[in-house]
């Protein structure tokens, strides 16, 4: 048995409550949005002391099922005023899990500006007060982190970003090294978690793996699992997801210049190839796991030209959207741009579409490093201009009078063109979660439907997001590939685990309730089914390659209907 | 008959149309919102070339009816991504009734910067390249007019603020005098004319007076009327609208401080007393009327304390969200800062709004004269902070974190605090126009009911709406008072002016259907209906009254069902 700890930041009090029932089958994603529904009034205001936000391994999170080690974070969104989830790798779930917890909710807030760390081992969770730590750096938390409680301690913390409350400001969580390279990055998390008084939640002691029921029949599926994905995502495991570079640039949907071209005319400088090598011979790393148990282990280690550690994550989204879509073609540079977002704590995505919305504005020169390297450390610092930068691309945009802002529902698209990548541009627009690839990603010959076309894009996203929306209810990372073909594992794990045997079509149901529930806390926070679309010039501006984005929208605002 | 003139600014190509006869009734604001719902597309960015801006004077505007002359402006607002009709007096919307202008659309948008000024005579409309008026002020534009076209003939004009695409910039239109000092504040209309490549429109030509079906009848009507108003309406003629920061006050609904009190402790420096004593000892003047037929002349021209014209129509909106609501209590410098709003082309409402807000953020304190006269600066300069601020309430609100952000659906509330003036405050909730006093004020006294409980509200809001919006679609100012004792004089003047006889219900039917036509426009710009409420803060914080907004918001989000 489970149990579901609240810390009520108003009161300092801590209260452990064992797990409903009806919660048996809900973990990470499916179990923050239930809590977020039922427990967060929707025209609140994210920062309220009635705001919540919720911690939730996934159902498999702290079970030996590969790549199973994801945490969910869940709250209403200060970037989109809707419901959120933003997942996560790195140590922390795992040990939550195997702590016995299920959720922890933080609610309340000090009447002051009181910061504390949130102390979480296997018997107890205490609050301990920790003022000198405001507007430390991720980094600096690390530091503090392993120094008192000894290094590689799992840890949760957000950076000065959240504490100036940013919409693009990232939950961070420690990596097997203990650096804070690991976000919960869409939607504001962290500056929800901020506003709480939360600079840190640290676990000590390591708990007991979670136990299936039928504990032979859970451990062939996780083998033959395992070998599966060993077998299949080798290339994530070479390149990291900068794999995708090169097949996401000659499908034509890479966002160039704040998606003015879905081609780059210098791929190979930043193509996962080139992070490999770069990896490889400056004593770097690829091939790096989240969490134990991750056999894919597509992170990477990455050393500047000296040797010298850089950053470590440097992922596809980042790479296009803090570097080509910004008029960047050196990974170098991208890989210092991402260490600053990672340090103060901002999502590189939102972060490099906010600033290519304000190139596109006129704030800055598309391709001008220096001046980005100034933004993010204005965003750090918090100033009038970081917290505007740090509103995220919408609301830059807005404030510029930019008429081409590629986000929907207020967050900022990911690094796919919708107009070539039609499956995801249909998850974009429709997802409860905003512009956001990892709610439903239909990558290049996954839907087996022609991308660049409309027909069967609806309901081939509404599969891709039923089934991620699975994964992150299993605390699955997404690079399982959440495609038809990975069900009857998912079915055969959960069945295992719980002891009762769940068909298929239960399970894709359980995911379609999850979805509809988070559509309708959005629909009562003021968000309707219209605005289940792309912006317009996506659908009257052309890509060189001649193609809009053209899946009709009445198909778009009944998807989930 | 009259004509609908159409501008394409893509081409520069003028269009004349014979108005269609389903356009009969519709004038002003009806007409705006007819034409802004059949024509632009609910998810068009305002500043897209697809995008409109269409200007209306009301159906009576132009006749003899007293108080008539108002202008409707209607686009898709920058401000609240909803539809938005604003008008205003000065002397264009007679003079361009008389030239036998029903609606004057226009659309497209230059490929470059350009600037013209648009000239419309009775016999022509034709568009002059006018580059070297860019980022002129609005009282330098009136200059222009002046010395190009003559003293005092009419024009529209948009100041800096609109040509940096600022959410609260107006549209003004000169007064009796030639001065820029009547505005379409609401809305960011004067963005949407400025992106179009619009600097000004003037009117030459003086046309001829709509001429009534029944002009015998017409004029009885309005003799009665003219009576009604004189004799009722005394106080505004004396005192203005300042008139009601003693009501208001005494009622416990002037906000403070950001809506932190209802009261103020120091109205006599502001109040209209003091305003008229200071305009009549300073060699200004009261009872100054917005064009030629107002019986009521409720506007102002304020001289400094050496005697020299300060501002003109120095109004309760302004002197409560400019001033005490930012902490300022004194009305000279308040008079200072409405002349800068209206030099630059900014609302003086949804710019005071914002710099509270700003206040609450920690960017000035509250009371800082000079520090807002700077911001108001760095507004018309376009700066990073200046953007920012001219983008409203909301978004300053969210870009710093402040929860407490007195606006509904993106637009700043008026001067009347939700808690205390409650039908008020339903207005806020529902209205298709966002937190608005101009679309169904009930002021105290008004409705009959106890303005500090929550019973009957929705019903006084809701018949408080569809007059103003009849009064709207007639042309006629507001002050003539939307309240169900003015219905017969509205049904007799439209019975006269068209020949066939209207009753009562008949007109509230035609309100209630141009009410619900912009919720439906609002509701596919993904506005839906749960955004009728005021913000959580109001029905948690009590004012020292002990008064929230307790009106149940279910009824709020069916008002139009």
């Amino acid at each position: 048995m489970q149990n579901i700890i609240r810390v009520d930041m108003s009161n300092l009090a801590v209260t452990k409550e064992s797990e409903p029932d009806e919660y048996q089958l809900l973990g990470g994603r499916g179990l923050t949005s239930r809590i977020v529904s039922r427990e967060v009034a929707p025209n609140c205001s994210p920062f309220d002391a009635e705001s919540k936000i919720v911690f939730a391994p996934g159902l498999l999170t702290g079970s030996l099922a590969p790549c199973s080690g994801r945490l969910s974070v869940g709250a209403k969104s200060p970037l989109t005023g809707g419901i959120k989830e933003s997942n996560v790798g790195g140590t922390a779930g795992q040990v939550m899990a195997r702590a016995s917890i299920k959720a922890l909710i933080i609610e309340g807030k000090p009447s002051g500006k009181e910061r504390y760390v949130l102390e979480i081992s296997s018997t107890s969770v205490k609050l301990r007060p920790a003022n000198d730590l405001a507007f430390k750096t991720n980094y600096e938390v690390g530091e503090f982190v392993a120094s008192e409680y000894g290094d590689k301690t799992p840890y949760i913390c957000v950076g000065p970003g959240a504490e100036h409350l940013l919409a693009v400001a990232t939950v961070a969580v420690g990596d097997m090294e203990g650096r804070p390279t690991r976000h919960a990055g869409r939607g504001g998390m962290g500056a929800v978690l901020a506003s709480k008084g939360i600079k840190a939640i640290v676990f000590t002691g390591t708990g007991r793996q979670k136990l299936p029921q039928d504990d032979q029949g859970f451990k062939d599926v996780v083998k033959e699992f395992a070998v599966d994905l060993v077998n299949t995502k080798k290339a994530l495991t070479r390149f990291g997801t900068a794999v995708l570079v090169n097949v996401i640039s000659e499908n034509g949907a890479m966002p160039v210049n704040n998606f003015r071209h879905g081609t780059f005319d210098d791929v190979d400088r930043i193509s996962g190839e080139t992070l490999a090598k770069n990896c490889h011979d400056r004593g770097g790393k690829t091939g790096h796991g989240c969490y134990a148990g991750c056999v894919i282990k597509c992170s990477n280690i990455y050393h500047d030209i000296s040797g010298n550690y850089l950053t470590s994550a440097l992922e596809y989204e980042t790479i296009v959207l803090l570097g080509a879509n910004c008029g960047l073609r050196d990974l170098d540079q991208i890989a210092e741009l991402d260490f600053i977002c990672d340090n103060y704590g901002l999502d590189t995505m939102e972060t490099g579409s906010a600033l290519a919305v304000s190139m596109e504005g006129g704030m800055l020169e598309f391709g001008d490093f220096q001046g980005m390297k100034e933004m993010l450390h204005e965003m750090g610092r918090g100033t009038i201009t970081g917290k505007l930068l740090g509103q995220g691309a919408t609301v830059v945009g807005k404030t510029l009078g930019v008429g081409r802002i590629p986000a929907v529902k207020g967050q900022a698209m990911a690094a796919y063109d919708p107009r070539a990548l039609k499956g995801t541009g249909t998850t974009y627009a429709t997802s409860p979660m905003g512009g956001d690839h990892t709610a439903g990603n239909c990558l290049p010959g996954r839907t087996g439907l022609d991308d660049h076309k409309p027909e069967g894009q609806v309901e081939a996203s509404l599969d891709a997001q039923i089934l991620t929306v699975l994964c992150d209810n299993l605390g699955l990372c997404i690079f399982v590939g959440p495609v038809g073909s990975s069900l009857p594992f998912f079915t055969r794990l959960v069945s295992c685990y719980t002891g009762n045997r769940f068909t298929g079509e239960e399970l894709m149901s359980l995911g379609k309730n999850i979805l509809r529930e988070e559509a309708s806390f959005n629909e009562k926070a003021g968000i309707s089914k219209y605005q289940n679309d792309v912006p317009k010039f996506f659908r009257t501006e052309e890509l060189h390659s001649g193609l809009v984005f053209d899946v009709d929208s009445r198909e778009l605002s009944a998807i989930f209907e």
